[in-house]
């Protein structure tokens, strides 16, 4: 029987991908299924066999998340032990969070469909918010969440603008047009329409205008439209890489923090290193380096192990120890094939990071060199011995 | 009998979202049930009820704008006593400024329609100039124009490739397609609908060229149309950017300012902590930070108070303190848990930028670390009395 | 009778913006009235009276810019006597100027019109090169230029990729549509049509696909259409920020050559201030500053000159003055109003970036100080004397 | 007979753009003759005698293609000696490379349609993979995989919240529009192609929402696909930014390597200049500098020759000498012509940046200062001698 902190692992989708690949994906798949058959149901008649092996489908999946949800309940408490207080307090924690709220809201939405008194068929269409169960286990949620809140001052501004525009293009096009299309343009909401559809670029062509001074005002109105998207995508692009570049250091920081070696440099270095570094995670038998070829990076073991074949036996590399600096300190071919011989975390270093580095930092340089040299001569010693 | 002061506070709105939440969004209330009036009336029938309960509603908003406006210009003077000569010239400074020229054409809006002779329903549609109040009552007019004429010339330089294009397109349009769609293309202004239409990517689709040489004009008149606006939009994102970046700096530099543990800092190293840190408007009785958490940020408290419910009793935090620096420096959960108990304002750190300012400038740390270490043995002196 | 020069200066238009606001202007204006002429003449009725009156401003609009094509290639020796070796070769260079080549289109529209054997009312379709006029009177022929040169590299890759994508999303829909659509899409060249239309995402309509297949690929399709211009328009924005970043920087670095204050700093310090000046250009009589009004920029004189309306007398400020520093450093409003008396040229330096700059240079803050407290002294021994 | 190593150099095209510039466009020329012919093949009627023609010349490219992939496995062991153990490794390096194994789908491309059982005129539309030859011969092919793998985080997360609203979109509109509109909207497969015509706002207009709800919905579809596609352009745009910036760092850096002057500055200094220089191809016999014009840039040469027109006698300029400097430090006209008189790589360095570098690096504009002073010497020893 499983212990209450293997169902947590299982539910909550920890330690679930490094134990199994399928277990990782199976909440995706599981979810997939059945949206597909939700879609899929509208296409076919009611009653038919199709139609009821599809609702089948929905049922079972809607149980599968029901009890999912259950599970998390029940297991919560095992999240972090120390950091909670009571097993309730967890709970709570658990069930306030943006995941447990897409969790309760998959789980009410087959109930909430028969509820409302619909038949069967459309009962089930409620299924499709089961479509926020993929950005509840992508990481991309919280980003987007921190994007809009950091941007939400600048994109008021352009909204607001945005609506200004709207309103006053609907009723001029309604003012120009309405003798000449009564029914396109029979009232301003009706002229509303057509001002979402050119400001936005769209152009679904259904409402055109044909005079001449509805068309001058649809001209602006377009480029209007392209300028306001200018503004609200340069808000949206720039806060989304700022905070893109934001995560990447916090990640990158709290590997560096593992590295030994470079505890040695001062926070200074330690902080300009930080974003030039990218983590790789590799799996058991990759070759990281192959003798002989061009070399463009050089790599720092986080955990893991690695091993490189060097000629009289080969050195196991362990955590904290670097590799690659050769090539990237005299432009050589790779001098040895190095092969990663447990799952391990590297960070890695670009040769143009490494030389812009070597200009800002040139102590780092001077330490990676020393480093290689001194490692050098340990091997030449164990060649000779 | 409310004093000048009083009512230059409610209809100039400073201070009045600080009395009550319903007076500050009250103006946007009165503004958009006046253009809902104005818009939904135009979809019904002439002299039904509902026509005249809508007209009514827009003449009774436009009422309060007239008597909104007499109240501005006469509470003008208080507006910041000492800047201003006499009366009259802060009356007309009001009503020079964008935000009094708004105010004036939401005034003439509906007798502007009354002199043009146009039927009532008709006349009311230059109410729609209301909508205006919106952007006033934002902070975007003033952005806007500003970015647009930092971004002037350049944008010239692309208007007037665009027109150009624009002509071109159009002229070999005419040339390629007015046998094939005499009507469609009947003389070059009728060209130019479909070249405005395409080159904004819009394609409405009600005029298409047929012609083999007029489909591949149109194949480059688009792919031109994407490049114009990508310059376009780069041009605009960027000043925008610039601007917002500029005002986030200034916003942030006065309240740092009021916060004296910085001023300990040379002027440097203030410039270099502006551009990181956030302001944060909390409510009382907000919980900042908690106790056991994971901690992302610190914060300096700018006005109002918060309270750190400390072992044996809550110590209060006043303006100029700090809090949360434990969890950065060390990497610990938070040790307690502050709670706001007055509105404050706060300033924010990120553990990202905190970091990254580390690197950059050591000794703000260092005056952290110390502040904080001396904070704690104050505590614990606390704890031991 | 005009002299050599002075036609120079006429028809290249040096020196004439500075006479005559009118002058300036001409060019553009007599370009637009033969453009719209001949705009206008292709909606109307051939052999009409107002098809005579077009077609004689076309006709008139030509023979002006034959003379100052003769007058420009006549004076051309007049450009700068010191860099060139003879008249020839200063006409020579002229002709095959990006500008002389457009001068040369003008002229050569409408014969090429006549010698083509064309109707007269189609001849004067050539006539829509003049619309070059405009590019070559803005600033933007050569900065587009430039901008197109550096991001040639960049751009040919995605243009590859564009046609690649072109050519096998039409192929792939002839493949889907053919038996659906046999009009629509009886040929790839005919699938290229609805390729290039769905992949620049304009969407006529014209074209559309119907099968389960065609569908999927035209989702695909619009979707790499916004990923290709993504690219493309980060690439040229780019480059484009970076030319007129490059732009600034020159044409203020000449203005702050011209300022003798700053020219007491290192060439550190001016590089580093020159990115943060804005220059204005100044009619004589505009009051810069006013006295009460909150400060927001300071403010160095290039040219020109202004008077400082202080107490006792007003003070006039020569080239490499500068004024405003006091709301700057102490954050109080204007303590004098100036008037600008001459034409005169500022840089602008606004309060955020000065902020900036105070902590990046301190050194430059302490002259202003110092250089602002002298000049107060001065002032005050002026009103005691 | 040509030796292994010349096939090697013409099928693998390095030398050959050397060699000849014919070489270098030919298979891209082959290439273009053959997609040509297939495109145009599809046009015309089955069994003329164009179509005869057509596809000989199918058949012949891919003779072309069937033969330059076998010389190029012939000849992959001449890529490099010193790199690969054996001829065996050697050619499935290349078999296993991106570009062997375009090459080998070009090569499979008539066959699979012949296996396929398809018609000859059909199975011939498989050759339009040759379009990837493009791709493959720019080098735009790695760069682009490059991007995507950076990018490929923050683009999961966009691509999920795509496909979301997609699917949240289609069901709402599935539900509005369903009883107007019993055809277009008849399930959520059909409603998806609205909704992906509506984000992606290319709009075709052949479904568009009728009632009020429906209308409202699509409002928000379209705001919604642009704030996506404003986030997808950010990301792609970054990181296309950074790795152009990257490649044009390295390729700089190796330039600069081959410069003796560089290589007496410090590390520092060098990862400062190389971001600012450019390279430039050039050609015999072009004149880089003319005597008399105005100055906006210095240069190094970096390989080939060239020669000052100096008084007396010409001067050569060695790789490592560099010229036009003087224009670039004293703002005079250039005081001599230079011409190259051997196929040249020079480093340009524009004047913009010459200034923010004497700014950032004085050390540096010292050197050139002291060199250029010494090389004045010399000319005037010279002309006195």
């Amino acid at each position: 029987m499983l212990s209450r902190a293997a169902i947590y692992r299982l539910v909550h989708r920890r330690g679930a991908a490094q134990e199994s690949r399928f277990l990782a994906v199976l909440p995706d798949l599981i979810c997939t299924a059945g949206l597909l058959a939700v879609i899929a149901d509208t296409g076919i008649g009611a009653r038919s066999r199709a139609d009821l092996v599809l609702s089948g489908i929905v049922t079972a999946v809607w149980c599968l998340f029901v009890a999912a949800y259950a599970l998390r309940i029940w297991s919560a408490p095992e999240a972090s032990g120390e950091r909670v207080a009571s097993a309730a307090r967890a709970r709570l924690d658990y069930m306030g969070s943006a995941g447990g709220w897409i969790d309760l809201m998959a789980v009410l939405a087959l109930p909430a469909g028969w509820l409302a008194g619909l038949p069967e068929r459309d009962a089930q269409l409620f299924a499709i918010v089961w479509a926020l169960k993929y950005i509840r286990q992508s990481s991309g949620l919280s980003l987007l969440l921190r994007v809009m809140r950091r941007a939400l001052p600048a994109l008021v501004s352009v909204v607001t603008v945005f609506f200004v525009i709207l309103l006053i293009a609907a009723t001029l096009a309604y003012v120009f047009e309405r003798e000449a299309q009564p029914n396109a343009f029979s009232s301003i909401p009706h002229a509303l329409w057509w001002a979402i559809v050119t400001l936005s670029t769209t152009g679904y062509g259904d409402v055109v205008p044909v005079t001449i001074w509805g068309r001058m005002l649809a001209a602006w109105v377009m480029v209007g439209g392209i300028v306001i998207f200018s503004l609200w995508a340069g808000i949206i692009a720039t806060a989304f890489a700022e905070e893109l570049q934001r995560r990447h250091f916090l990640r990158t920081w709290d590997l560096v923090a593992e590295v030994p070696f470079f505890q040695t440099l001062g926070a200074a270095a330690i902080a300009d290193i930080v974003r030039l570094l990218h983590a790789r995670h590799v799996s058991a038998g990759t070759v990281v380096i192959r003798e002989g070829e061009a070399g463009d990076s050089m790599y720092f073991i986080v955990s893991g192990e690695a091993t490189a074949m060097l000629a009289p036996e080969p050195v196991t590399l362990k955590p904290g120890a670097f590799f690659g600096e050769m090539a990237l300190l005299f432009g050589t071919p790779r001098s040895t094939t190095v092969v990663v011989t447990e799952p391990s975390v590297l960070l890695v270093l670009d040769v143009a990071d490494f030389r812009m580095l070597a200009g800002r930092r040139p102590e780092l340089i001077n330490v990676i060199e020393a480093e290689g040299r001194r490692r050098r001569e340990v091997n030449a010693a164990l060649q000779h011995a």
